[in-house]
Parts: C-alpha cells; structure tokens; sequence
C-alpha cells in the first residue's frame, strides 16, 4: 500500500520548515498543502482541533500537530538517517536543547526585534542569553547534532535564517560573528547545507515581508 | 556495576513528583535529594547549570534536567512498566498532551487561583478551556494512558491533587464533578492509585503550605 504523506504549513514559517527539512532528509515523499492563517482551511481545523495551527503531518489518515511532536514521530516511523542519537543520555540532552530553544530562544528573539521599547529590551536580554547558552553548547562542534545535522538544528534553523534575516531588516544585531562567532560560523554551516538550503523560502521574500511589517508598525 | 540514580527535587513539586512516580513504576532505586529554592546546593547549579531548577535526575554521574526530557530518558532507559505507548502514533499523542498539559494548563490554572483581578480571570477562562480540552480527550478512557497511567497522567497529576488542593483554600472552582464529571472522575481513580497515592506529599501539608501563602498575600 502506498503511503499517504500530507504537510499542512505555511512556506514562510520556521515551524512547517522543521517538518520539511526532516521529512526530506529521510527521503520521505510528501504532498504538500499551503494553509492561509486568515482563512484556515476546514482540514486543517479538523486535525488540530485543539490549536488551530500549521504545521500538521498527515500520515495515513492520521494526524498529528505540534512541529517537536511531529519531529519525535518522523524519526520513531522513519528509521534512515537519524535525526536523533541513539544513546538514551544523547537524545535527552538533544531533547532539551530542542525545548531550550523553543521555550527560551524563540519568543524572546523575535519580541527582541519587535516589541516595543521596555519589552523589547527585556527581550533583547533574554534572547542574548539564549545565544550565549546556545554558544556555549555548541563549543567544537560543527552541529548541535555534531558532524551532521540533527534534531536540535533543525530546530534552530530559526536561529541561523529567520533570525540574521528579521534582525538586518529591523537593525537589530543580535546574532554577529562579534559576539558569538561560534553560533555565527554554525548559522552559516548549517544555511550552506544543501538539504537545508534547497528548503529555504527565498531569503528577498522573507525580508520583503518583514520590511513591510516594518512599515506597517510605524 | 551498581547503578547510581539520584533525584535533586523538592517534596512539594508536582514536577519532582513526576520523576518519582515513574522511577517507582519502573522499580528502580534511587536516592532522593531535597534541594532548598532559597539555598539552591552547589550540586543543583553544577548539573542544571542553564536553568538552575529541580527536578534533576543523576544516572551513572550524567545529568538530566526538564521533568518530560527525564520522563522520556526513563522510558528509554528502564523498559519495565512503560509509560508510553509502543505504536509511534500513540506515542505521538501522549507527546502532544504532555505538552498540552505544560503549555496550556499549569500556568493557567495557577494564575487562575493567585493571579489578581483580571489577570486571574483571564486565567480562569485559559485554564477552563484547558480542563475542557482534557475532559473531552479522556471520554471513556480510565487514564489519559488507557487502562493503566501512562506519561500523560503522570504529567496531569498536577490537575488532579495540586489543583484541587490549592482551589479549596483560596475558594476556586475550576475542577468540580458538575463543571467536568469525567475530569473529576479521572482525578479520583488517579489519586487512588497505590503507586501515586503512596508517593504524593501530605495533602494537609500542602493546604497549609497555600494557606499561609494566601495569608501572606492580603
């Protein structure tokens, strides 16, 4: 029986992209459907009842939502190239690198770049001190996965492409190879993988629709 | 080669509580190490260094922090009694409520019985749709893990002794058999489970514990 392989995502969302990047590495043919947040498709609300979200994996009629989830479930239903060590003490640690960033990392770095004054600095100092914990951990390693990408990196692709993109466009600097010139040579690696670069939305789209949020908040 | 397992946790926290309950279903021995929040040990800082909290699990001098990362190393690493699904597709829903369960309802249901005026009402009306979403999720099952607990109940023990200890004694009604007969129902078979029951701090220390914490906020 063929395999049923659906993506509900959002091509400019880090989220959906995380999905992709997986599925992709584990040669996982897929169709792929493009939510409008303003106008969410009935599917969509049907499979993830409980948060109304992109991105959903469909996988033969089943659905599951939450990208970590979904992330957890590629590797457990395919087993070829890892995403996650093998080592029960290795996947943990990678586990919670993967929370770390999204609990820790992910709001603050954007509320860093668009928040309003107080917030935004505060923002500015958490999402500083996420980096600075991230630069730490990743020390000689080329990935956070060690030689090739896991799990955690794709994960933190927000990191190395959303974040140096929204930053350059609202004059914020908070990822530069001045202060944290390890977690900049890692963005940079991990943007010059293939596999990930292939995926990417193109990076002019991407600013050109920060620049006119930019506008639009003025 | 005898196995060194030590828990850093505090007795009254539903997340220290989490780990033992699952070292305790899977029979492993451990050492138990009460840790003070105000007089964090050196030991706590060493082994959980990014977030300086409790619960830490120590396994052969290897640290493990975040209770759902540890959930998952334990499940990983003792197979007796599991307390996640063998099916990845299983295995992916229990994920999804365990972080249901974190995200959406157990800062909700604190705030909604500590935070003030609009805040707390906020709050209640987060938590209220959370306690919702759950009810609706257990249906006719026993557990959230079927016949038997399983990761999601042991994550969900804060909403069923923690919860209705601490809105009896500032006087909310958040979980009631009218509000959510299922829910309610659950918190009564889990509570009474041997296994939990025998490892829950003392219900009267804990209502004290809130009283004077109600007290101490007038």
């Amino acid at each position: 029986m063929a395999e049923e392989v659906k993506l509900f995502g959002i091509r400019g969302s880090p989220f959906s992209h995380r999905i992709e990047i997986a599925l992709k590495l584990k040669g996982v043919s897929y169709e792929y459907i493009e939510e409008d947040l303003q106008n969410k498709s009935p599917l969509l609300l049907k499979y993830n009842p409980v948060h109304k979200k992109i991105p959903v994996l469909l996988h033969n009629g089943k659905p599951i939502a939450e990208s970590i989830v979904i992330l957890e479930y590629i590797e457990e239903t395919w087993k070829t190239n890892p995403i996650l060590p093998a080592d029960p003490y290795e996947r943990a640690i990678a586990r919670f690198w993967a929370k770390f960033l999204d609990d820790k990392c992910m709001l603050a770095a954007w509320n860093a770049c668009w928040a309003k004054e107080k917030e935004r600095e505060k923002a500015m100092e958490e999402a500083s001190e996420g980096l600075k914990t991230l630069e730490g951990e990743l020390k000689d390693k080329k990935f956070f996965g060690g030689d090739k990408v896991g799990m955690v990196d794709i994960v933190a692709t927000f990191i190395a492409f959303w974040l140096t993109a929204v930053q350059e466009v609202v004059g914020a600097d908070l990822l530069t190879p001045e202060k944290f010139p390890i977690l900049f040579k890692w963005s940079e690696d991990l943007v010059g993988c293939p596999i990930i670069k292939e995926n990417l939305p193109p990076r002019d789209l991407l600013t050109a629709n920060f620049r006119a949020r930019l506008e639009s908040s003025k």
